[in-house]
């Protein structure tokens, strides 16, 4: 079946969505939000088009590829701005990002 | 703001939204379900990027374009499979899709 | 049909869902981000249920009122949030959700 | 951090999520889709909302309990659906349906 081609890629996006929602959740704890505006949105735009994805290729989505691509898209940005800030959340989160990218 | 330039594509999303939820609703009610699924399968589809793509241009996502690429793509699939139907939900799902792509 | 039984709370909860979306746009863009960290994450809380609670409603879902009675109590949090603060987009964030819960 | 008192949860969740959608897959594809119907409907409100408590639950969410109950009942829907039927899918989602209800 379709999910289970993409038994790996589902993996990954399920642990770089994890780690996008982490990373959002600790910067809007961090004592200067401002300097993680930037970070907050592109994890939100990351984790939501990660469980996007997921459940598309859980499906067996027609539009499987067309999606992968944008996700891709979306996780590079997001791993581009997190590799730049220290915080262990926002290694992690660049991390998974790259990953899929 | 960004969802104000968008106002237009937010609101023939919205309706094409419903009108794939409506299909899709409907034809899991239909007689003959084995015709259908092809149809049901495409408005789920259809009706979860839409909603995806509201969202993204509602918060000024830098993504907006790339996903409402992939959004017109679906959105002309599901189209032109639903005008093949004489149904009254589908030609109404086929015109609200033809409408995005 | 299930959606036209709901079509003023599908439109309510349309108009919710941008009010939040443009308020949590808003807000990550604000000098003092910090003020706002509460109100960006219950923005994204409320646009998100609202947004599945319509999807919910439109495919005549079984589950439609457990969804409600969990997106009302969304909406009635984020709106309290909201009205403390003057900016505009807040206060109409505020009105669209008190007028769901 | 909140994601990690809920990992076993998340992880759960996930793989529910994955076995609705197989299920959801493959019913689309069964030869007499009309018995299916049902299932089709019950695996995708289900997936959904399983998607939707994972990342509730992934970015602390403070709706997440209310979230939860929501879930466990669509669960536990479409866990006694699913266990009336002989198809090894049917089977699989089932068990993980009451695992999470």
């Amino acid at each position: 079946m379709a999910h289970e081609q993409h038994r790996q890629l589902i993996q990954t996006l399920h642990e770089c969505m994890e780690a996008c929602n982490h990373c959002y959740d600790a910067c809007l704890k961090e004592e200067d939000v401002n300097m993680m505006a930037k970070f907050i949105r592109l994890d939100r735009e990351c984790a939501d088009i990660c469980g996007f994805l997921e459940q598309a290729l859980m499906r067996g989505s027609p539009f499987s590829s067309d999606l992968a691509a944008v996700c891709a898209k979306i996780c590079e940005a997001c791993g581009n701005e997190c590799q730049k800030h220290d915080h262990e959340h926002c290694q992690r989160c660049a991390e998974a990002c790259k990953e899929i990218a």
